[in-house]
């Protein structure tokens, strides 16, 4: 694989490329921990992606793609649209990198995910979530500026990225209990998380799990061809999950895994929320708790060696008391 | 140092007994991570004690007092008194050791420690706490069933074993940033935590914190002999931390250390839950949370090189739901 090949942005996702993300990744943030957790009789493992600086995996991408933008590239910035927790990993590899950042947000994002975006140095726009004008807006920004647009998963480098967690979820493993991940469960939005770690885990059985009513991803993996979310989907606290439709980079790589989608109730969601406070003392935001819900549920049968992905925990304060208060 | 002096109850805590702590608990516990976090302008380094399997860090005296008895100690089994996260560690260790257990706790612990301890497969008694009875009550059991005490802080092997907590700290400080910690603000009940990270890292700053009204190390240090807790203390959510009398076995040591002691209130501590949560998306109990609280308090000055235990994590979900939600 040439220096040439790498650095495509038309390129695929490679194991290789997981494998560079990861030793970038590495060489800044110590790996994040693997919790053990009792279900059914069986023993999880919970990947707590919470913990990463901004308190997301989307850390990962964001570094992995912002340090192989080169020095013309890094002078003129990037532009990225997000719910919050891309937002974030791109503010921050574009802070210590010292490139400039303009992060379109929808305007009823959680107000953390907003402050701390803005903290990092970021220049902040907002939107309507539902007009899907995002990528419209972030186009013209990089016309006007010449700033690379940094996709949230639809992207070789930002897939990548986020399978670096796969292969630490895989290493870590190994270390502790002398075997690899028979199974992962994903949270899943555009499917970067799942689609990676898919990569870095090639005989893993991999599960992909959806807020209720934004399942896009399992119905397509069902139906074998890419459809977005119906129209007037519910209300949902999984803002980090609320894709609209998923694309091939993603897809591709999970249908030929064969894939399955699982979809959760916001009630089973927020029993996982507690779960993870009460028994590893972990914050987890509603869209990073969705896969520990489907294996709580009992919609995923676990076995010994099953990672679950906990991938976020930026949750404002007033959600998480009256989660975890069960009212 | 013979093998014969390493089991001799009397011995004094040592430098050489928290690394052969340190070997025991590292090759079944994974390191807790080390969290940078921001304070004033510098980067200090919180011990995420609360993601051990128990949500404390008394999970490492617990193994290595109980992994050091012989064959007919295991046999008669343990008996401990606890408010609850030095249970959860003895029990913990009794469980995975096949050794009996039997847990004396306060009848106001809090729920979730109480029913943890009792999962775990220990036999629990309750007391009231300000009776001060419990040393009798396991004086008591230990005779009748030759069960060994396993006190909570006054006794060597407890001191080593979370002495195995700062020299973790060491360890990853030193890999994280290539250097050692200066400084280390432990959370302080008996001084077992403080004592041990004190034994483990000879060159740092030590400094101990207590709830105010609770702050008997502090007050032992600051006139050079222990002293108990004064008649009446206030009520405090900081059950972790509710010692009455320090022991000579920890105070001997940070008072040749020069230690200084800080106490803390409540609203501080409540703070300082509220930052761990937001910024490290951490669940710490108000005992867990003082070293914390005095650090933001700006009650010690902290560097670069600052490390601070975040000790416990095993909260009541209303009272912490009421403390982030701020009322």
């Amino acid at each position: 694989m040439t220096e040439q090949y790498l650095l495509d942005p038309a390129r695929q996702p490679t194991l290789a490329g997981v494998e560079r993300a990861a030793q970038k990744v590495a060489a800044i943030l110590p790996s994040t921990p693997l919790l053990p957790l009792a279900i059914e009789g069986k023993t999880v493992w919970c990947k707590a992606e919470c913990l990463q600086p901004i308190g997301a995996f989307k850390i990962r991408g964001g570094w992995h793609r912002l340090t192989d933008l080169n020095v013309e590239q890094r002078k003129n910035g990037v532009v990225a649209f997000s719910s919050g927790n891309h937002a974030q990993g791109v503010a921050w590899a574009a802070r210590r990198l010292d490139v400039p950042a303009t992060i379109i947000m929808p305007e009823d994002a959680p107000k953390a995910k907003l402050a701390n975006t803005k903290a990092l140095g970021a220049k902040v726009i907002t939107y309507d979530r539902m007009s899907g004008a995002r990528e419209q807006l972030a186009a013209d920004i990089s016309r006007e500026t010449g700033a690379v647009v940094v996709p949230s998963f639809d992207d070789p480098w930002i897939v990548e990225g986020q399978g670096s967690c796969g292969l630490e979820i895989r290493e870590q493993m190994m270390a502790q209990i002398g075997s690899e991940p028979d199974q992962i469960i994903a949270c899943c939005g555009g499917g970067g998380l799942a689609s990676g770690s898919a990569l870095a885990n090639p005989e893993a059985k991999i599960v992909v799990v959806e807020p209720e009513g934004w399942d896009d991803m399992k119905r397509s993996l069902a139906g074998g061809k890419i459809v977005p979310v119906k129209n007037d989907p519910p209300e949902t606290d999984c803002d980090a999950l609320q894709t609209l439709l998923v694309s091939p980079i993603t897809f591709d790589i999970l249908r030929e895994r064969k894939v399955e989608g699982v979809a959760v109730s916001i009630a089973e969601v927020h029993n996982a929320m507690r779960v993870a406070f009460e028994q590893l003392q972990l914050v987890v935001e509603p869209g990073g708790a969705v896969a520990l819900a489907a294996a709580l549920a009992g919609k995923i049968s676990v076995t010994n060696n099953t990672a679950i992905t906990l991938s976020g925990g930026n949750v404002d304060n007033d959600l998480f008391a009256r989660v975890i208060a069960g009212s």
